[in-house]
């Protein structure tokens, strides 16, 4: 092959988001190779380049072809199963790259992972980037947000490609450089935890209008899109109210109804809170959210223990509308408690990302990663942009809740948002998402907690020593000695 | 050395806790050989067993005469820091140590490196416990809770001597054989999770009581006490009630008033909270109390986020007492609150235990572990005895909470449970670990949770599909294009 006729980049495996990513790219103009160990998928997405294009688009059918038929220095991207799978990618890719060539590994992948094969391939030269990539295959076919950590040297390879391909919002593409290492993974896994977040907070918000409020799936579409033009707009509230809408195939009423309650996942959330956890960083929205799904999928036990706790008396309050409730005040109550409960738990993801930061010195840019999600991924939203400028504002701010804007919408909302929390627990109605980030935030604000009866008991039973409010050192006190001569 | 004067058990690492569990043995009848790396701590123990004894405890300056000090087979107890010095004392020990003998940790080891030395010292034909320990520097000098885990065969060795070391309650001593591996430290683990939470939701008790009740320490030191008569007895629930009567020494007022509200911790918390995580379990009160230590750390911020949020229009609700609150109501509120949050909590952490029993095949016998903890340990309680009755009544039980007595109960105090997280949240008070134990509550006990809308979510975004309620069978659907038409 000559080399005008080398594809400027390669993707390797063809599943839907690979296939969607593959011909995002080549439909901005750049010329690919693409390859998957299954030849039909090949075939496939030679089809679609030519019913979707036609596009610049190489069909290969082995690994050795594919490396070749790129231009160097090589970027291939490859989009197949976390953990082995890439790891068999990768040694099938790099038998045949050489050295300046990079390794894109675009999946889920735990940062830790990525931080070994790059010292793996480091051995042959190869470069190497874990790019987070959000947005569905929707996304990837159409604009994704990329969140690519590693090499810089390998990210200025390709920064032209992933610019054109990102989606596009009024203050650029949806991709940064965003640090060293497995910090691309990094921070899609905190993205992820976020977005479990954001989706449990506007089920929550459901749960309340529906059960509380007593609003028909008609009047939920247009609350949300409502919403959708004011503080909440984003994709997530834009297709709640979507989803309203439509009707079921098979049988009379609306589809949600029939959805079975039980949630589905992958790693990232947990790992997410697991890593907060390890960081020692209040994360207890995510949390709450993860924790949900696991017990949505106990759905026998539920259905059994709300028999059970029947039988010993629990009154039937879950499903029946409060009376006396205002509708149209409640509305208004549940979108500042959503909006608020949201800060929180944005709060919690921008602190997990700072520890990991300063853990591993990335110097994360949070205004750039707000700036990123602004378009392409699940969380895209307004709201981000007002996240960008308080980094701007303030690069070190402790806390999105301590922001001169923040604090004061969060202070406007926070009457609201009291009353839907304790209607909701009045009411039976579980909202683990806004007790978490409510409780989340009057911990954070108070200037004092009872934490000093936690040490006093630490030291009585422990010996574990206490500081004093007024004065340096460590102190331990004979507690029970003292208590009982008195 | 001549076989009769040779110990019937070993100990090495003396500091306090190793200390006291030697005079323990040794005043129980066992003869005992100590040794420690520094020779200081040897004859400090060597002291006391004079002055408190006189004991038969014989001091060893080398691991060599330690080792062969101590009848075949050995067992040989180490309580040294957790992780590396663990390492070094087996090795130092192992060196002199015979086929058949025992090495027994006796630290909050991490489960793994248990798992992992059980199989390093098999290969010397060494046998192995971990055991858990609790009851702090008191329980191990009068009678600690104790979970040993690993090798059966080890446990028989000592099991004679550890039942008469062991606490003993009305149905025995606090000592079983856990299961194996590093089912004893695994055990111990979560032992502490509880441990934070009841520690978390009996802090939350004090911060509503004095700043929405508006109780003086004098009254607070009463109502522990008196709840200290109820169905709240408990070791954490008496040193409440007695922290509140000490003064302090330095100035004048009570001396709970004058500690930091900072609070350290251990790793046994945040592990408990990983793995609930790893195991799909919802474990929210303890991640709860684990945050609330994380946020205390937090001082500077918490005083200077009170600042901010102040100057946003926050109204100064905290610290004022709520007018118009019939205290007497209150009290019993928050005890039932607190008993009601405390079963939810235990739920949790014995759910976490199935989990990780059904995944490593332990078959642990959860009403044993309920009964080992009524005494000895930090969470002793006579509640712990209704734990162990409600797993003998059923060792399959779901849920501590769906148990015909606990439901019961949870129904009986869930109002004004609601009453006081609802009071809290008015008022500004953060109680995170009740309201994470209701919220925990309230999911559970729900035949449909609004995880359906989440699930549409999933599908319509990422095609994840969904599974209906009516029939069976993974269903996808083109959302947008279905609500958009309409």
């Amino acid at each position: 092959m000559d080399a005008s006729s080398l594809s400027r980049i390669g993707l390797a495996g063809l599943a839907v988001m690979g296939q969607n990513l593959a011909l995002n790219i080549a439909e901005k103009g750049f010329p690919i190779s693409v390859y998957n160990r299954t030849a039909s998928k090949v075939d496939e997405t030679l089809s679609r380049a030519q019913s979707e294009g036609p596009f610049s688009l190489t069909g290969q059918y082995s690994p050795r072809d594919f490396v070749l038929s790129i231009q160097r220095p090589r970027s291939i991207i490859i989009l197949v199963k976390a953990g082995n799978p890439v790891d068999q990618t990768i040694s099938a890719l790099t038998e045949f790259m050489e050295p300046g060539d990079t390794i894109i590994d675009g999946g889920n992948e735990w940062y830790q992972n990525t931080e070994r094969r790059i010292q793996q391939v480091a051995d042959k030269g190869i470069l190497y980037l874990g790019m987070g990539v959000s947005g569905g295959e929707e996304g990837a076919r159409n604009g994704p947000s990329l969140m690519p950590g590693g090499s810089f040297e390998a990210y200025k390879n390709i920064e032209s490609v992933l610019k054109s391909v990102a989606a596009q919002v009024d203050d650029g593409p949806c991709v940064t450089y965003i640090g060293e290492g497995g910090s691309g993974n990094f921070v899609k896994m905190v993205h992820n935890g976020i977005e479990y977040g954001d989706m449990q907070l506007i089920s929550e918000a459901y749960d309340v209008l529906k059960n509380v409020g007593g609003l028909s799936n008609n009047e939920l579409a247009e609350i949300f899109g409502e919403w959708n033009r004011g503080e909440l707009e984003s994709f997530l509230v834009e297709i709640t109210s979507d989803i309203f809408k439509v009707k079921d195939s098979l049988v009379d009423g609306d589809l949600v109804d029939k959805i079975l309650d039980k949630t589905g996942m992958k790693g990232t959330g947990k790992w997410t809170v697991q890593q907060a956890a390890e960081l020692s960083i209040a994360a207890p929205t995510i949390a709450a959210s993860l924790d949900c799904r696991y017990l949505s999928g106990l759905k026998e036990e539920r259905e059994s223990a709300a028999e059970i706790l029947k039988e010993a008396g629990l009154e039937e309050e879950v499903g029946s509308v409060k009376s006396g409730v205002d509708k149209k005040r409640l509305i208004d109550d549940v979108r500042k408690a959503l909006y608020a409960s949201k800060i929180c738990s944005y709060a919690q993801g921008m602190n997990l990302l700072r520890a990991k930061s300063v853990e591993k010195g990335w110097d994360l840019n949070f205004g750039e990663l707000a700036r990123i999600w602004k378009g392409g991924c699940i969380i895209r939203a307004v709201f981000l942009d007002r996240i960008k400028k308080a980094y701007q504002r303030n690069p070190n701010l402790a806390s999105l809740v301590v922001d001169p804007e923040f604090a004061r919408e969060m202070v406007q909302r926070q009457a609201a948002w009291r009353r839907v929390v304790g209607l909701a627990i009045s009411a039976g109605i579980s909202t683990p998402g806004m007790c978490a980030s409510l409780a989340y935030f009057d911990t954070y604000r108070r200037a004092r907690l009872p934490a000093n009866l936690v040490q006093a008991q630490r030291d009585l039973f422990g010996a574990h020593t206490y500081e004093r409010t007024d004065r340096p050192g460590a102190f331990h006190t004979e507690w029970t000695k003292l208590a009982r001569k008195s």
